[in-house]
């Protein structure tokens, strides 16, 4: 695991990080507009997933977004042609090494992005240097810490755990969301506000069991089955009993509950 | 613990019950209001600090709140005159034995009360039958099992696990939060709506800091320190060591996170 990017690049995760777009884009975006005429720097964007959500609700911004994959930036690309987007530019780019003059954008989106980096602080400081002053950065992140369901069961936990360790030896954090605050105002951002946005899954919201607790977080976990059987993390036994724990838990009487974090700081005047 | 009400009844823990109410009231109980001439049932009302603010809220509304605990009301009745309330009588019942003819309340309140109960839906079957047809019950309970925090501290969990571990001997359940929609729908009631109240506490809310983090639940773990280690539940040692952990989450840098859960369900026609 320690040369790939956890998620992984193929069809079947590109699947499931668009489903779980398609599920929490108004919870996680809703309240994310850009004015008119606005530059918009988008780092990390992947496949997309949140580029065509952003830029589609700003239509008036402009957006550039950047990926270090060149599969997932032709990836987005189809994708924002199909949807017939005008106002997003993808260009190739490591966030740790911006091709951006300081304070060349209004605003910067980061998301899902600073649980993969082992400097998140680094990260965010060269972000804010591409910010001009009194604009705005917008940081998502989950937190895997933050998972508990009912039935409550100890397999599912040390299979969610496996996918937390696999993270840590890839360098990244799992449990970056509750970081979001700390990590914002160490970077120097100011006026920082972070909320925790929960999704909240009982059978009362079959969407969001299907969604959700299935094709999103059930499906990332199982995702890593062989990673995390191969590392010697877990028995198969166990993981395999953890997935059925967490399947169980979208029965009529289950309920699954996930957070996420939104932060937003200011760049501060220099 | 196992013939005590965990939380005490003495002066410190009404304190710290005060406290909890003044921090989390907008947020747990903004959305409940009551309509003039409508008959409510506050079932297991404690020393009312739920009360005060339900029938200011709902001046209109006549509250009829019992409780178990003759100290408990003594209490309450004292703060309800205080605060100059004229819509609560308040009586001594015991909620898996009410006093109360069928149908004899438009709807029924019940916070911090089930998961002191060893059958919470046999609990909610009783209350529903004092509830008329198309009157409504409203639930709300936390659920310990949903604290993380920054940094994160494994004796920290342990202290925790030890509040969980007193409250199932006692024959209650401090997870019961995460099962509010199961229990509701097994007790028969309609329409059921459960939405999570995450408290998300960093150093950019001070009053937070203070009123939940310090005074309500650090508070609450400390209450059990003796019971705890009374019972070998865990070494004095490694319990105040989760003690300073949780304090440590309330410095500038620290994050604090807990879930409430509120669930709204409807009396079916017979």
């Amino acid at each position: 695991m320690d040369d790939a990017y956890v998620h992984g690049y193929h069809a079947r995760e590109n699947a499931r990080l668009h489903d779980q777009a398609d599920a929490l884009v108004e919870m996680l975006h809703g309240d994310t507009r850009y004015g008119a005429g606005s530059s918009v720097l988008e780092a990390g964007c992947g496949v997309g997933a949140q580029t065509l959500t952003l830029a589609a609700r700003s239509p008036e911004a402009h957006f550039t977004s950047v990926d270090i994959s060149a599969d997932s930036l032709a990836e987005a690309r189809r994708r924002s042609e199909l949807a017939g987007l005008t106002n997003v530019e993808f260009r190739r780019a490591d966030i740790s090494d911006l091709p951006f003059e300081p304070e060349s954008f209004d605003h910067v989106f980061v998301c899902f992005v600073l649980e993969h980096l082992a400097e998140p602080i680094q990260a965010l400081t060269a972000l804010g240097e591409v910010i001009r002053p009194g604009g705005t950065i917008t940081v998502i992140e989950g937190d895997h810490g933050s998972t508990f369901f009912h039935p409550d069961n100890a397999a599912a936990h040390a299979a969610i755990q496996c996918l937390v360790d696999l993270q840590a030896r890839a360098g990244g954090d799992a449990l970056v969301g509750r970081r979001i605050f700390p990590l914002m105002v160490g970077a120097g951002f100011g006026e920082v506000r972070v909320d925790a946005r929960m999704v909240y899954v009982d059978s009362g919201h079959p969407d969001l069991v299907e969604g959700f607790t299935k094709k999103t977080f059930t499906a990332m976990i199982e995702g890593v089955r062989e990673a995390a059987i191969g590392a010697g993390l877990i028995d198969a036994e166990i993981f395999d009993a953890g997935v059925r724990a967490l399947q169980r838990t979208t029965e009529p009487d289950g309920v699954f509950c996930y957070t996420f974090f939104k932060g937003v700081g200011e760049k501060r005047n220099a």
